[in-house]
């Protein structure tokens, strides 16, 4: 694994929290995506080599609106850059871990990811993220 | 803020998660490391230019074990990298944020270390840690 790519964490309200994070970090975040298959909008900001992800859900019955509900806001992931996504889930694999999808799925920010099993992770959910190459993503 | 410092995981039996940790990473934590004044034994890993850092409780009234007892293992705090903690913390206290100690104290890793007060920051609990530079700490 080749750094931390983001901590994802988990808001009620996008809004005040952009400017909430804004104040703290004395800049504001680049950019806000919404990722529809997954029922969030996410905003991100930049901390040198790493980002912070902002996650509101948009459904009540999707992941983030669950973990809300659930342990209320708060450190939802950690995702961890990787060169190949695939290589990754297999060496994870043979360890004995539990990967939540089969295959990479499309996530925001332009990444393949795929999710760690929390339990196999003493309580985190772990995110292997790996940047989608131009010639995948036209 | 330079980059996420570390990401500190609170977890009950430290052996036992290093082992855990050495298979994902693939690779094993650095050192150890106690701080008797937190109650609190940590461990290290490396994954690029950031860390994690795993915290065991030496005491039963330490902050580790409280947070493991009221919301399990998982993720306790990040630290962000500093170049200069007090003139940090004198922006984020204009900006109006509490934070937990009035002055830098020594943390694990040589670093001064201070923390935000988590309601301030969406549930998250916000440390800033500066390396402590040589001659102060002769």
């Amino acid at each position: 694994m080749d750094k931390i790519e983001h901590i994802g964490i988990a808001v009620r309200d996008l809004a005040a929290s952009n400017k909430l994070f804004e104040k703290i970090f004395g800049m504001p975040h680049y950019k806000i995506e919404e990722v529809a298959s997954e029922g969030v909008r996410t905003s991100f900001f930049e901390v040198g080599p790493n980002k912070i992800e902002l996650l509101e859900a948009t459904k009540d019955d999707s992941p983030i609106a669950k973990f809300i509900e659930k342990k209320g806001e708060g450190i939802h992931h950690i995702a961890f850059a990787v060169t190949d996504i695939r290589k990754e889930m297999d060496r994870l694999r043979a360890q004995g871990f539990r990967i939540l999808n089969e295959e990479p799925k499309k996530g925001a920010d332009n990444k393949w990811v795929a999710f760690l099993h929390p339990k196999d992770g003493n309580g985190v959910l772990i995110e292997l993220c790996q940047e989608i190459p131009v010639r995948e993503n036209t």
